[in-house]
Parts: structure tokens; C-alpha cells; sequence
């Protein structure tokens, strides 16, 4: 009943998202190097898991091509320092309706609607420790973007996931995506140890006020682990929250881009700072190594 | 700080839907003349409201035909009960993919997908004094269908029932929806008094439990009206919910068939039973005439 | 995640208490041939447990007199209807100041401080099959009355309750005081099956909020029983709230002397309508042989 | 709706107390020179308040001697730092009881009940910017002492408060404490602006779960200013909480001697670590002067 804080948390860094901020912060990385380098330096400064998206080398424009993901793996995977690896497998899932008047046919620029084999290709060739699965369909952010995710694609998704060894990062925007979640647990399509991502303050999702907050973290099953960020402005705010409520944390510049008002700051810095905070509260940071043994993960 | 119970409380009875249970209870009404004779009677049971799909009379599919939604408000006015008129501006915003290997294109046989106008158009002939707004996009329950509601068309749609004179009745499925429809607010595009109805336990939106609800209550700014209901077996419960948390309540046949276990009951019969338990809570109930003018609704 | 209603709910009637109200309601019973016959009609009415406190014969005031108690005892004992006895043992722990510029000594009128056996003493000789345990110290309602049970007193009669197989209700009417209790099952000195009420809205202890009240329900074991009740005007609408956050109901002329504004109420009356918003929620009553076999008690 | 995390941060520190830590921790300032040392070190690490006590010179033992206090206001006011000066007037409602089985007479030597003018006799003669009001009576704490305010207590030392014109900083331990401060409110007896301090995780008051927090920050009204803390173990990770939750935070020996496991700490290093969290969470901390308009104190 006394404050129930993680005192052992875990730092995930989200290094890179999909996102147009490549030209809004030169810290963004773009390249499967960049992005492995950034990755690296976020682990030294504490990070235990490095969560990844790759981006189009030429463009910076989100990218879901293999091969970009396995020279990000591979070069992950020989740095000199031990981390997670956990990729995204939110992308293939984007559309853009038409105009008001005529939703469809869709706006084809911006829509990308993969099947589940094709979504979970790099994953199936990478086989990262974790890979995200986003538990849901919504409105996202401030754009007309439609994260598109239905249940069937979800057990698709799941399923391939668990079938390849793959541990899912259940990423809940809102409360439903949680209660969807715990199907997917209830129908054996995920399994022990669960791991969700509360994904708050992502316009319009779950706002990230702690009514709601705590709301979720009290459907959040007992011996499910959880990590939760913001977004934004409470990106450094939250770190406090998901702590304090228990969970784990993550940052990085998929989430934000700044430090401080004004300043710019890189994925080491942005997890430099949340450890500072964690710290002072009176947790300490797990290695990788306890995030796998915890996790069950398998390291290929 | 004691219980901020609503003391006065108004019924809003949801008479048919769109959902596929003509063929599970012979209560649930078809034809204009059936909707309207079920709305007459929970009128006359305690509804203030009377919330109204149409549907193909040969069919019981849910339908947008102008010539139903005319004629049901027709004999809706010409009752010898007043009762405030809603009716729904939720159709034309259903999309349901393809195979899970292939999404698009789209399931063409479920697949609804109209422009603001269009979807608008039975309100704009009709004029009800109230229309409900679905302020988000979701999977929306058992099924892979997803009720779609971008952004850009919310604020059209808005625009519209504004212009019209018609108060929306903004629906919220989970927390993410309330935040937006507080953007919609912020942003001019629906006027006070705003009304907002809190749509609880709809697969995958909020769950229905009290810590999720009551988040969304907390999230309720103080100066609008909110009412609240559940689905299925926990609808008979939420009236009480609603009205302890200082709302309004929504029963009827659309959020669920049963009066109690394996007993099929009428609207008035789910009017009553809701009326039983909230005026033996201590509440009384607003006649259409409050209500009409604690929402400034406009009688046409 | 779903709404946790409890769909198997008993009332407990609290017949008489120990306030200053039985010049305010012909219905407030005072001798023990009077308690038992509100106490038996009440459990025709639907309760299952009734919880009593004795009064002076003559005078209506709260006594704490064993011939009285064992009165009661035999008079429900006897009845043609079976329902689980519950005793107070909230007695002996009455403290009110002096002047607030001397609050010593005490006003020897109000005060009566009683040692550990001499409270229990009735239960010893009355052996209820449950006796309450108000876990904590606190200013009671309106007067300057302080309610003081202090940590090695409770520690005490837990101890004696617990050897003479009488199951404790621990009361907890604010946050602490569910603490405390957590810390007396803790130490052993209650066993299980716990069973706690919570007790809202009596200044200055736990407002009845349903913020608060879910607090207190989220803090509560999941493997105890709990029951929950507010005060005066909100008390019958809270037989709603307890059923709907899982628990239990109790209502009673200790709690509440009307059943609508204005209107006075027998014991069975409150309890009707209890029941009758509960079953209207889709919940069934427990019989008395369902709750001692689920609470484990001993009937003599 | 977003999370609406408090940017403009005070930090108050406790410096002494009364608890019986002075032979815990060499840090634990006893004479009113030390005390009022410590204080401005706190100062000069980022206390915008320091809130203070004093203690027996010779034993450490607590005391409410008017020239202790004279002593310590006199060496503040005249340091080199400006801080705004918090004076406990929680002295003189301590209440230890005899045996469990002889409650009274009293505990002669842990008991000290005072008048209302006497408790608040250092006030008067001090005039500090702000003195504390305990709204309430509780078991306190591991001991078996009873920390005794009644609501007519409260009620005479609020008046003399207000009317010597220094802001009481209510305590409100638990949820029932901060219903009554509404009441004293209420009435009149405190004006704005109102300023509460949540205390909490104190033996047997409200636990610091965040529940339980969220309860009572939802019930604090929106024009008052708030402050949290949490004693112990957890006194180091609720400035993160206090400021997420939109209010403003107290450290300091009083409260908790370390500042990290086994590491005891001063008052000026719990500042400090207290500053570097919220800073780190994107707030900035308010100075004396900005926490004096306010809150409109009268600097004397
Ligand atoms: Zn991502
Ligand atoms: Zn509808
Ligand atoms: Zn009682
Ligand atoms: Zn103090």
C-alpha cells in the first residue's frame, strides 16, 4: 500500500522513430550508422534497450526496407557495449484518407498498408530481442494519419512474432489498446513475460494527465512489466511518472527532441537525464543483461 | 468533495443502432414506424432523449436514406409525448479491410466510407435538436471493423452541425476521444453548453471499470453535461455509475437486449428498470423540457 | 478490465448505532426486544448480517451493558429467520476535551475510555459470529467527539476477537485506517477471511467521492472481502457504488434515517430499497448460510 | 488534460522536527543556531521556504519554548539569504494514553495538551510568513501517540492565524483532514490564498501509493496552492510525484535522514537532490520572493 516505485528500472531509448524531425534537430540519425551510433551512445549513457526504426538514407523519410534494418542489427550487435535490441514492426499500417468530402479513394503519397508476412519481414530476418506491436487503430497525432492496426492483423502479427522467438513490446496509446492487449495474452498469442509500453500524452490517444496515467497502470496485469513515456514537452517529465507508478522508462528522439526549453539534445543526453532523475528518486538502472533475464529475451 | 451524485438526472434511450441483433430479439425495431413507436414508448417510460439509427425496413440493416430518417422524425413529433429528438451522425464512417496478407483493398461489402456532407445530410434534413459526433477513430468491437473518424472530418462534421443549429452530442469511446472533442471546443467549432456522452466497454475502446471511468470523468470539464453507458451484460449497471459520478444516463436496445439474465426486454422496459435505480438512488428525473433548456437545444 | 461488479452482493443492516437520533425518527429502535424486531425485519427485507449496537431502555442513549447485548443476542437467535449477527465493539472508545483553552481534563459527560477486555466484554459473552474493529483514531462527525482506537489497543482486541473465533469487521473510515488494518492481518492478528467496511462520508474521515472511495477500493486485497456505505443523504445511493466497485452493501438507521428527501424509514424499507437497486443492477442477494460459509464464521 | 505538471516549483525544506532523530543522524540540527544554520544552507541549495521547529537545547528533545523560537526567527531574518519563514504551531496536541487495559489516566510524560492560545503563543511572538495547521487528529505514526487537533481546536487556532495575519499552511495527513480544511475554509477562517501541505505515508495516515495521492490532489480545489511530501523511504522519489501531480515539494530532515540508501544526508543535500529532479523534469524553482506574492505573505 506504501508507494509501490520500481526501485530496478530500465532505460529504453527510442533513437530514432519515424517521425519528420530529421530536419528540425541535427541530432536526429538518418542512416543505418547513424542510427547505430546514436543507439550506442544512448547504451553507454544508460540505456539498456535501444528500440529502432530506419529511415530512408537519401531522405530521412521512414523506411521499412530489410536490408537497412540488418546493417542497423549488425552493427548494433558488434558495438562495444551490450544493449537490447528491440525493433519497430509498427510501420505498413499508415493511411491518409482522401479529402472530407471524398475520404476515398485514399491519399496514396502517405498510405502504406502492408499484409502481416510483409510488416513482419524484418523481424523474421533481423530477429531482434523485442519488436513493438501497437495494439490498436487511431487518429494519430496532429496530423489526419490513421495508425491502422485491426484485431485480425494483430493476431497475425502476434502470432508470427511469438512463433519467431520475438519478444512483443505492446505499445498501448489508449485504454482500449490495453484491454485489446490482454485478449491477444488471453487467446495464447503472446506469452510470459508480458511487456507493454503505456504510450501516453500522443495526440489523440490517452492524454498524459496521471488520472489517466494511473488508470491504465491499474489495468496493467500484476506480473505483466510495463515502461511508459510522453511525448513532447512531458517527455522528461515522464520518466518520474512510470517510475513512481512501478514501471520502466523510456526516452529519446522518437518522443523529443529537447532537453531543456530551446535546447536540442542527443539520445545519450536525453538518457543521461532520465537516469539523473531516477536516480535521485532512489531507483537503480538494470543492465541488459537483467532486462533479458527479466524479459526472457533470447539474444541472437 | 462528498458525493458529487447528479440529482437530476436525465434518461437518453438508444432505440435501435446499427448493430446485427434485429435477429436476436423481436424488441429491437426496423421499420420508421417501429423505431418510432419504440421511442413513444420509452418516452413515455422516462426517457427525455431518444436516440435514433434507421434501418432498411425489408433488410434491418442500418441504412442512411434521408426518406427513413424523415419519416421516423415525422412521427417522432407528431407523438402525444414530448421527448428531444437525437439521431445519429455516425453512419458512412465504416471501413473494413481485406485479407490480413492484404488489406487493401478494402472489404468493398462492409465498407462505408461517405464525405462530410453526405454523412450530415439526414441531420441537415431532419434538423433534431441533438446528433451525436464519434469524436475518433477505433476498432470497434468483435468484428475488424473500424469506426473511422479523422480529424479533418470531425471538424468538418462539427462545422456543420454547428451551422445547423443542431448540439452535437460529442461521443467519446476512450480517453483520447474526449481530448480531441475538447480541441473541437477549443477551437470553436462546437459551442456551449457541450454535451458529451461517455461510451463505455465498446471493444477496443475504454474498458468499463471504474478507475478507467472515472479517469474520463476527471477529465469532463466542469461546465459541460456528460452522460454515460455500457454495452452488453454491465448496461443495466452503469446508470448507477453514471449517476454517482454526476452524469446522465443512456439505456436501450442499441447498447443491449437483456433486462436481466436471458430475459429479452423492451426500450421502456430498460427506461424503467434504469429510472427504478437511479431515482431510488435519490435522483429525479429531467423532463424533455429541462433538458431542452439546460442544453439549449432548438425544437424544430 | 471489464467493469469487477459484484454480481453476489449481501446486505448488512446496521439497525440502530449509537447516535443521537432517536428523537429524530419513531423508527430509530432502543430496547433489545425493539433492535431485534428491526434487526428480524430487516432480514426478511433482504439483509443478511445485521449489526447492532444496544441503548439504554430508559434514555435511548448508547450503552455498552452485557445483559442488554445478550438480550438482543437470544431475541435474534430465536427468530423465525436466519441472519448473521454482527456486534459493534466501537464502544469504550469515546473522548471529548475540554474548553479549548483547557482540553484537559476531559468532559468526564461525553468521555468513556475503556480498557481492551472490558470492550470486548460483550462479544465474550455474546459470541456474534462477527464484531467490527474501527481501525483508527479520528474527530468523529459534527461534535468534537474524538473516536480513539490507538495501535496497541486495537492490536489487543483484534487479538481477543480473533481467540474467541469472532470474526473482526475491521471499519476503516479514512486511508489510515485500511492501512492500519493491512498491518494487523500483517502481524497476524487478523486471519483470513478479511473482511473490511468501508465507511465514507462521516466527517472528518474518508469524503464519499468515488475518486476517493476507488482509492480506498484499489488499496483493499484482492483477496478480502470489503463492503462499503456512506452517511445521510448519500446513503442510499451508495449501495450502487459499493456493487459496482465489487463489494458489498450495508444501509441502516444508523447510517441514514430516510429513504427520499423528507421521508422516514424503517430498517426493512432502507434495505428493500437497497435491494431493489442491486438486483436492478444485475446483482443476486447472498442468503446468511451464503456469507458465513464465504466469510467462514461460526454460528452459536 | 495533458499531464499539468507544475513548472513553477517551490521547494520548502523541514529542517528538525520532532521526531526523535537526533541520535540518528549528526546532521539533525538541535540549538535554534543550528537550526537556523541548517535552514540557510537549505536556502542557499534552492529552499524557497524552510519550515522549522525547535528543540530542547540541552536534550533535543522537542519543545515549544517562545525564546527558542524568538532565537531561530531572529538568526534567520538576519542571514545573508532571503527565505520565507514556516513556523510549526503542530506543538501541544500530543496525547499517549495509559495501558490497553487502563487507557486513562494519561501517559503523563509523552503527553502535552495546550490551549489554543498557548499552542499558538511562538506565532504570535515570532510572526513568521507562515505557521502550520494540522487539520486533524490521527494515531501518528509506530508509537502509540495520538496527534490531537479537534475541530474546535482547530477552529480557535485557524482565527488566530488569520487574524495575526500569517498564511496557515494546513497539514492534511489524510483525506478526511483535507475535508475539514475545506470546512475551516468554508467558514471563513482561513482566506485565500490557500496553501496545503499532503503529508503523506505517515503511520496511519493516507499511504503515498499514488492512488491514494491522486485521490487527494483531485480533491484539492483549484485556486489553492499544494505541496506533498512522503516520509522515509520514499521522501527522495515524491518531488517527482508532487510536481507531476501540479503542486510543490517539501524535503528535509524532519521527513527522511537519508539521501540515498545508508547515506545520510544534510538538509542543504536534500535540497539539492530535490532541485536537481525537478529541474531535470523540466521545471524551474520559484525564489522566496515569487513564493511570497503568491501566496501574499507578510514579510516581517
Ligand atoms: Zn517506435
Ligand atoms: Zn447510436
Ligand atoms: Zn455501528
Ligand atoms: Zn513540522
Amino acid at each position: 500500500m506504501p508507494l509501490a516505485m520500481n526501485r530496478d528500472v530500465f532505460i529504453t531509448c527510442a533513437v530514432t522513430g519515424s517521425g519528420d524531425t530529421t530536419g528540425k534537430s541535427p541530432h536526429v540519425p538518418i542512416t543505418p550508422a547513424q542510427i547505430a551510433a546514436s543507439a550506442i551512445d544512448a547504451a553507454k549513457a544508460g540505456a539498456a534497450v535501444v528500440h529502432c526504426h530506419v529511415r530512408n538514407p537519401e531522405t530521412g523519410a521512414p523506411s521499412r526496407r530489410t536490408d537497412l534494418y540488418r546493417e542497423l542489427t549488425d552493427r548494433i550487435r558488434s558495438a562495444d557495449v551490450d544493449v537490447v535490441l528491440n525493433l519497430t514492426a509498427g510501420m505498413g499500417g499508415d493511411l491518409v484518407f482522401g479529402d472530407v468530402e471524398a475520404p476515398v479513394p485514399f491519399n496514396p503519397d502517405c498510405t502504406d498498408m502492408a499484409g502481416a508476412t510483409e510488416r513482419v519481414e524484418p523481424i523474421a530476418a533481423c530477429l531482434p530481442e523485442i519488436c513493438t506491436l501497437d495494439c490498436g487503430t487511431m487518429n494519430f497525432s496532429l496530423g489526419d494519419y490513421v495508425m491502422t492496426n485491426t484485431p485480425s492483423m494483430l493476431r497475425a502479427m502476434a502470432r508470427k512474432m511469438t512463433a519467431l522467438g520475438v519478444r512483443p513490446e505492446i505499445e498501448a496509446f489508449d485504454t482500449g489498446h490495453l484491454w485489446f492487449a490482454k485478449q491477444l495474452v488471453a487467446e495464447g498469442l503472446i506469452e510470459d513475460p508480458v511487456m507493454v509500453q503505456l504510450c501516453m500524452g500522443v495526440p489523440w490517444g490517452a492524454p498524459d494527465d496521471l488520472n489517466t496515467f494511473m488508470a491504465m497502470v491499474n489495468n496493467v496485469p500484476s506480473n505483466w512489466t510495463f515502461s511508459a513515456f510522453s511525448i513532447g514537452r512531458n517527455a522528461m517529465a515522464y520518466p518520474a511518472a512510470a517510475a513512481l507508478a512501478g514501471g520502466n522508462v523510456r526516452v529519446g528522439l522518437e518522443d523529443n527532441l529537447y532537453i531543456a526549453r530551446g535546447q536540442l539534445a542527443t539520445n545519450a543526453q536525453l538518457v543521461e537525464k532520465a537516469a539523473t532523475v531516477v536516480t535521485a528518486m532512489g531507483a537503480r538502472l538494470l543492465s541488459p543483461a537483467e532486462v533479458r533475464e527479466k524479459l526472457k529475451l533470447i539474444k541472437r
